[in-house]
C-alpha cells in the first residue's frame, strides 16, 4: 500500500513541476515585447471577443455542470441493493462525493482551457512582433505558448486523477471527474467548433465575395469574431477534447484494473499503473519540449517532429524501465508500446491523405479545373479512403495489445486500455505541437491587420506550414487513441455491468442488441449534421449584421469608423451555445435512454454502433477537410493556374464544405463518443438494476 | 411432404405465370408504334450502344461466373471431416451441384436484366412517340414495360429457387444460386453506376459547359453514351439489384428453417414457407399491376402509388389466409406484415427528405444563393439527418418481428427473416412502379434529340415527375429490405458456424469481433470510395474523346456529320468494367481472408461492421443525391431566381456531386453488404474447418 501511495504522491509532484513548468511558460511569453501600439490594438479587440465568449460558455457550463451535479448527487446517493429486485436504499455521501468529483472534472478542464486560451491570445500578437526580427524567435515564443496549455493540461489532470484516488480510494469516482471533464470538453468543442466556422463563412462571404476586401481587413465587421474562433475552436476546444481522451483512457484503465481478475494487492497496483504511465509521459513531454528549438536559417516543421519523436522514445525508455524494476507485467510494456507505435503511424498516414506532397492531395487539385463538383467528389472519395489505414492500425492495436497482454497472463483487455494510455500519455507534447498552429496562424492575421511588412507575413506563413502537418500528425493520434479510449471504456462498461450481478451478451445475434447498434450508429451522423446545420443558420445572421453595418454606416468601408466588432462576437457566441441544446442531449440522454428502456446489452450495442461508425465519420470529416484545406493551398502555390484560376475557385469550393467538415463536425465526433461511453459506464450499476427490456 | 411439394410445384407455376405476363406485355410493347424514321434512327443508336455495353459486361461477367464456378466446384468438393482437425474427405457431386446452382443463379440475374434493357430501351422510342398523342396512352406503354422487368425478375428468382430446392432437397444449393444471383447484381449495379455517371459527366462538361449546345443534342458524341446509361445503370442494374435481394432475403429464411429448432416436418415446411410468400406477392402484384392505369388529365403518380398500396393490401389479405388455412405459426404474419408496414413507412420517410414540397430540399434550395459550398453542407447534413428515421424502421421491425414471433413461439430470428421476406415479396409491383422511371426520361431524351414537338416534352416532364417520386419511395424500400435481409443472412451465417460444431460467439467483447468489426465497417466507404474515383478517371478520357471528336471533325458541331457514338459507349463500357476488378475482390475476397485468417468470430464481427456502416452510407448518399437533384430542379421551377440564377449555379454543383452518389456508390453498397453475407455463409462449413486464428 505504501509503495502504491508513494507513487500517486510522485503523480501529483509530476503534475505539480507540470503547471510550475507551464507558469513559467506563462510569465517568459507575457515578458516578451507586446508590439506597437496598433498591433496592441488589434490584439486586444481579440482578446476582448475572446474573453467575452469564454465568459458566455462558462456561464452556461457552469448553470449546466450545477444542474448535472445535483442530478448526480440524486441518481448516486440511490444504491440498488440487489439487482432487478428494485429494492433501494440511501446512501447520500455518495451522491454528493459523485457530484463533487463531476464538477471538479468540469472545472478543471475549464480552468487548463482557459490558460490555454488566455496565453494564445497574449502571445499571437507577441508572435507577430517576434517576427520582425527573426523567425527562430517567433518560432520560439509561439511553440513555448503551446506548450503552456500542453503542460497546464495534462498537469491539472494527473493532479485531479489522483487526488479524487487518494481521497475516495475508488475509480467510479474518478469516472465522475473524467465525465465532467468530457461535458465540458464537448460542448467547448462543438461551441467552439459551430463559432469559428459561422464567424469564417460570415466574414468571407460579405468581406471578400460581396465587398471585395482582403481577409484580415479590420474594416471587415466579422473580422474580429473569426480571429476569437480560431482560438477558441483551435486552442480551447482543441485542449478541451484531448484533456477528455487523456482522462478518460487513464479511468477506464483503472476501472479494468480495479476489477479484471487481479488479486486484492495486484489490484491496488494495477489501479495506480496509468497515472505512473502519466507520471512518467509528463516527464519525458517536459525533456521533448525543451528540445524544441530551430536555429536562423532552418526550418520549423522538422523541429516539432523531432520534439515528438524524442519525448516517444524517451517514454518507451521509461516504460521498459519501469516495468522492469517495479515488477509490473510486461505486458504493460508491450501493450504501452503497442499504442505508441499505433498512433505514430496512424498520425504518418492521416498525413499522406492531407500533405500536399502526396498523390490525394494533388490529384484533388489537378481535378479542380474541371469543376468544384469534381473537386469536391475527389476529395470526399480519398477522405473515404483515408479511413483504411487508421482503421487498420486501430484494429492491428487493438489485437496486439490484447494478445501481447494475455501472453504475459495480463488481462487483455486491462492491455488495450493500457495502449491507449501508452499514446495519450505524452500528450503534453503533442498538445504543445499542436497548440502552436493556431497560434503562428492568428499571429499571421494580427500582423495583416496591423498592416506590418510583407517579410513578416511570409515568416508567418512558414511558421503556419509547420503548424499544419504537426495538426495532421496530432489529428490521427487523437482519432486513434480516442478509438483505443472508447474500446476501454467500453470494456470498462461491460465490467461494471458484469459487477452488478447482471449478465452482460453483446452479442450480434441478440436483437436488442442488433437494434442498440443501429441506433447508436446513426448517433455520430446525426449529431455532425445537426453540428454543421447550425453553422450555415447562424452564418446568415452573421452575415446579415455584417451587411447592415457597412450599410447603416458608410465610414467602415472607408477605413474612418471601426466596426461595432463586439456585436458580431456575440451573434457568434449565442448562436453557438443554443445550437449545443440538441447535441448534448444526444450525448447524454440517448445512451441513458437507450439503457433504461432497452436494457443494458442493448446500451452495449449502442455504444459499440456509436464507437464504430463514429470513428469511421470522424476520420472522414477531419481528413477530407484538410485535404481540400491544402488542394487550395497547393494550388495556390501557383499549381494548375494558381490563385484566381477557374482551377482555384473550384478548390475553395471545397475547402468551404471542408472547413466544418474538419473544424466542427469531426473533432466533436471523438468527444461525443466519449461522453456516450462515460455516461454510461457512470450509470451502469443504475441501469442494470432498472430496465424496462432486456 | 406432399403437401410441401404442392406448395414448390404452385410456386414454379406462379413463376411460369409472372414470365408468360411478362413476355406478353412485351409482345405488347414491341406491337405499338415506332415513330418517325428520326426517332428510330436516334433509337437505333441507343440499342446499338446498349447492346454493346451489354454484350461486353456479359462477356466478362460470363468468364468471372466460370472461374468462380469452377473454384466453387473445386472448394466444396472438399468435405471437412471433423471441425479444426483438418481432415478432409472429397465429394464430387456436391462440388459440382453448388458450382451448376451458382452459375445458375448468375444466369438467371442475367437474363432478367438483359430482358428489362431490351424491352426499355425498345419502350423508350414507343412512349415519346405515343407522348404524341396522348399521357395516358404513353404512361400505360411506359408502365407496361416495367412491368416486363418485374415480372420477368420475380418469375425468374422463384423458378429458380424452386427448382433448386427440389432438384437437391438443401437450401445450401439454393444460397449457391442466391450467391450467383447477386455477384451478377453487384458488378452490373456497380459497373452501370459507373457507366452512366461517367458518361453523364463528360456530356454535360464538353457539350453543354463547353461548347454550348443544350442536353440530348444529337450532336454531342457522348449523348449516346449518356442515354445507355441511364438504361444500364437504372434499368438493368435496378433489376439484378432487387433480384439479388428477394432471392437472397428468401435463401436466408429457408437456411434459418432448415436449422433453427423446427421438428423434421416443420423444417421441412418452414423451409418452403419463404417460397409461398413469394408466390403469393406474384400474384397481389400481377392483380396491382392490372390495376394501374391513367385517365387523361389525371396525375400519373397516384396511379403508381395506389398499384403499390392495393398490392401491399392484396398481399397482406393473402398472407393472413395462407397462415391461418395451412396451419402455419401466426408469428409468419405477423412478422410479415412489420415488413410490409416498415417498408412504406422507410420509403414514406425517404421521401420527406427528397420530395421538394418539404422543408429539407426547400432549405437546400433557398441557402444555394450564398453559394455551392453552402448548398452542398446544407444538403450533406440533411442527408445525414435522412439516416434516422430509416434506421429507427430497420430496428423496430427487427425489434418487433423477433418478439412477435417469439410470442407465438416460433424462432425470432426466423421472424425477422420473414419481414424481409414480406417486404421484398411484392417486388414485382415495386420494380415494375421503379423501372416505369428511366423509361420515360429516356423517352424524353430521345424526343428531344428527335426534335419532336414541345408538347411531348412537357408530358414525358409531366411522367418524369412521377417516376422520381416512385423512385424515391422504392429506394427506402430496396435499402430497408436489404438491411433486414441481411441481418437475416447474417443469422443464417451464424447458424451455419454452428451447425459446422464450432462455438460462435460474436461479442463485441471478443477482440477480434472487434477487429472484425472495425474491418468491415471501413469497406463500405472504400467501395464507395473506389467506384466514385472510377467515375471522375474514366470521365476524364471520355471528356478528351468527345473534345477531339469536335476539333477534328468540325462538321460534327455544324450537325452535317453524324459523331463517333460508338467510340465513346466503348470507353465508357472498357472504363466501367476494368474498374470493377478491386470492388469486387473487396466484395468476394474480403471476408473470405478475415474468415479463414482471423476466424469465424471476427468474420462474424466483420459482416456487422460492414452491415451497419453499409446501411448508413446507402441512406446518406441515396437520399443525398436525390435532395440535391431536387433542389436543382425545384429552383428550375423559378425559385429564388429561377434557372442561371447563382442559386441555380450553385445547385447545379450539388446536383453534379449527388449524382454519383446517388447512381454509383449508394445503390451498389446494398449489394456489396448482401455478396459479402452470402459469401461468408456459403463458405462458412469450410471456415468453421480451417481458420488461422479465433
Amino acid at each position: 500500500m505504501n509503495i502504491i501511495n508513494n507513487w500517486i504522491y510522485t503523480a501529483i509532484a509530476a503534475g505539480v513541476v507540470s503547471i510550475a513548468a507551464a507558469l513559467s511558460l506563462y510569465f517568459w511569453v507575457m515578458k516578451q515585447e507586446p508590439g506597437t501600439e496598433r498591433a496592441q490594438e488589434v490584439a486586444s479587440w481579440i482578446k476582448a471577443g475572446a474573453n467575452a465568449y469564454l465568459v458566455k460558455l462558462y456561464r452556461s457550463l457552469g448553470i449546466l455542470a450545477l444542474v448535472i451535479g445535483l442530478i448526480i448527487a440524486i441518481i448516486f446517493s440511490i444504491q440498488p441493493e440487489t439487482a432487478g429486485a428494485g429494492i433501494v436504499t440511501l446512501y447520500f455521501r455518495k451522491g454528493i462525493t459523485m457530484s463533487l468529483c463531476f464538477i471538479f472534472g468540469a472545472f478543471s478542464s475549464a480552468i487548463a482551457g482557459y490558460l490555454g486560451m488566455r496565453v494564445a491570445v497574449e502571445a499571437n500578437v507577441r508572435t507577430a512582433t517576434a517576427a520582425n526580427f527573426s523567425l527562430s524567435k517567433a518560432f520560439k515564443l509561439s511553440f513555448n505558448a503551446g506548450a503552456v496549455l500542453g503542460l497546464a493540461m495534462v498537469g491539472m489532470a494527473i493532479i485531479g486523477m489522483s487526488a479524487i484516488l487518494l481521497w475516495t480510494g475508488t475509480p467510479e469516482a474518478v469516472l465522475g471527474f473524467s465525465f465532467g471533464a468530457s461535458i465540458l470538453a464537448l460542448l467547448a468543442k462543438a461551441g467552439g467548433g459551430i463559432y469559428t466556422k459561422t464567424a469564417d463563412i460570415a466574414a468571407d462571404l460579405v468581406g471578400k465575395i460581396e465587398v471585395g476586401i482582403p481577409e484580415d481587413d479590420p474594416r471587415n465587421p466579422a473580422v474580429v469574431a473569426d480571429n476569437v474562433g480560431d482560438n477558441v475552436g483551435d486552442v480551447a476546444g482543441m485542449g478541451a477534447d484531448i484533456f477528455d481522451s487523456y482522462v478518460a483512457s487513464a479511468v477506464a484503465v483503472m476501472v479494468l484494473g480495479a476489477s479484471i481478475g487481479f488479486t486484492q494487492a495486484e489490484q491496488l497496483k494495477y489501479t495506480v499503473v496509468p497515472l505512473v504511465l502519466c507520471m512518467l509521459g509528463i516527464v519525458a513531454s517536459l525533456i521533448g519540449i525543451s528540445l524544441v528549438r530551430v536555429k536562423e536559417g532552418q526550418k520549423p516543421g522538422p523541429a516539432l517532429n523531432r520534439g515528438t519523436i524524442i519525448t516517444t522514445i524517451i517514454f518507451a525508455i521509461f516504460l521498459f524501465v519501469f516495468v522492469r524494476f517495479w515488477d509490473v507485467n510486461p505486458g504493460v510494456f508491450w501493450a504501452g508500446l503497442t499504442g505508441l507505435i499505433a498512433g505514430v503511424v496512424i498520425g504518418i498516414t492521416s498525413d499522406y491523405f492531407t500533405n500536399d506532397q502526396f498523390k490525394p492531395v494533388q490529384e484533388t487539385a489537378r481535378v479542380s479545373s474541371s469543376g468544384s463538383a469534381i473537386n469536391i467528389i475527389t476529395g470526399y472519395s480519398y477522405g473515404l479512403i483515408s479511413i483504411v489505414p487508421s482503421v487498420i492500425g486501430i484494429a492491428a492495436a487493438t489485437l496486439i495489445s490484447f494478445y501481447a497482454s494475455e501472453h504475459f497472463g495480463l488481462s487483455g483487455v486491462y492491455g488495450i486500455g493500457i495502449s491507449a494510455v501508452g499514446m495519450l500519455s505524452i500528450s503534453g507534447m503533442i498538445v504543445s505541437a499542436d497548440a502552436y498552429g493556431p497560434i503562428v496562424d492568428n499571429a499571421r492575421g494580427i500582423a495583416e491587420m496591423a498592416g506590418m511588412d510583407h517579410e513578416v507575413i511570409v515568416r508567418a506563413d512558414e511558421l503556419d506550414a509547420a503548424g499544419n502537418t504537426a495538426k495532421a500528425i496530432t489529428k490521427g493520434f487523437s482519432i486513434g487513441a480516442a478509438a483505443l479510449t472508447v474500446i476501454a471504456l467500453f470494456a470498462a462498461y461491460a465490467e461494471v455491468i458484469a459487477d452488478s450481478g447482471v449478465m452482460i451478451a453483446i452479442s450480434l445475434k441478440e436483437p436488442l442488441v442488433v437494434a442498440g447498434v443501429f441506433l447508436g450508429a446513426m448517433t455520430p451522423p446525426l449529431f455532425s449534421a445537426l453540428l454543421m446545420l447550425a453553422v450555415t443558420e447562424n452564418a446568415f445572421g452573421m452575415i446579415e449584421e455584417t451587411r447592415r453595418q457597412f450599410r447603416e454606416e458608410p465610414g467602415i468601408l472607408a477605413g474612418t469608423h471601426t466596426p461595432d466588432y463586439a456585436r458580431l462576437v456575440s451573434l457568434a457566441s449565442e448562436g453557438a451555445l443554443t445550437s449545443l441544446a440538441t447535441p448534448a442531449f444526444l450525448a447524454v440522454g440517448l445512451p441513458l435512454l437507450v439503457g433504461f428502456v432497452l436494457g443494458p446489452n442493448a446500451l452495449g450495442g449502442f455504444l459499440g454502433g456509436a464507437i464504430f461508425v463514429g470513428v469511421i465519420f470522424a476520420l472522414l470529416m477531419s481528413n477530407a477537410g484538410g485535404l481540400w484545406d491544402n488542394a487550395k493551398k497547393y494550388i495556390e502555390t501557383g499549381k494548375f493556374g494558381g490563385p484566381g484560376s477557374d482551377a482555384h475557385k473550384a478548390a475553395v469550393v471545397g475547402d468551404t464544405v471542408g472547413d466544418p467538415f474538419k473544424d466542427t463536425a469531426g473533432p466533436s465526433i471523438n468527444t461525443l463518443i466519449t461522453v456516450m461511453s462515460l455516461v454510461s459506464s457512470l450509470f451502469a450499476p443504475l441501469i442494470a438494476a432498472f430496465h424496462l427490456f432486456g
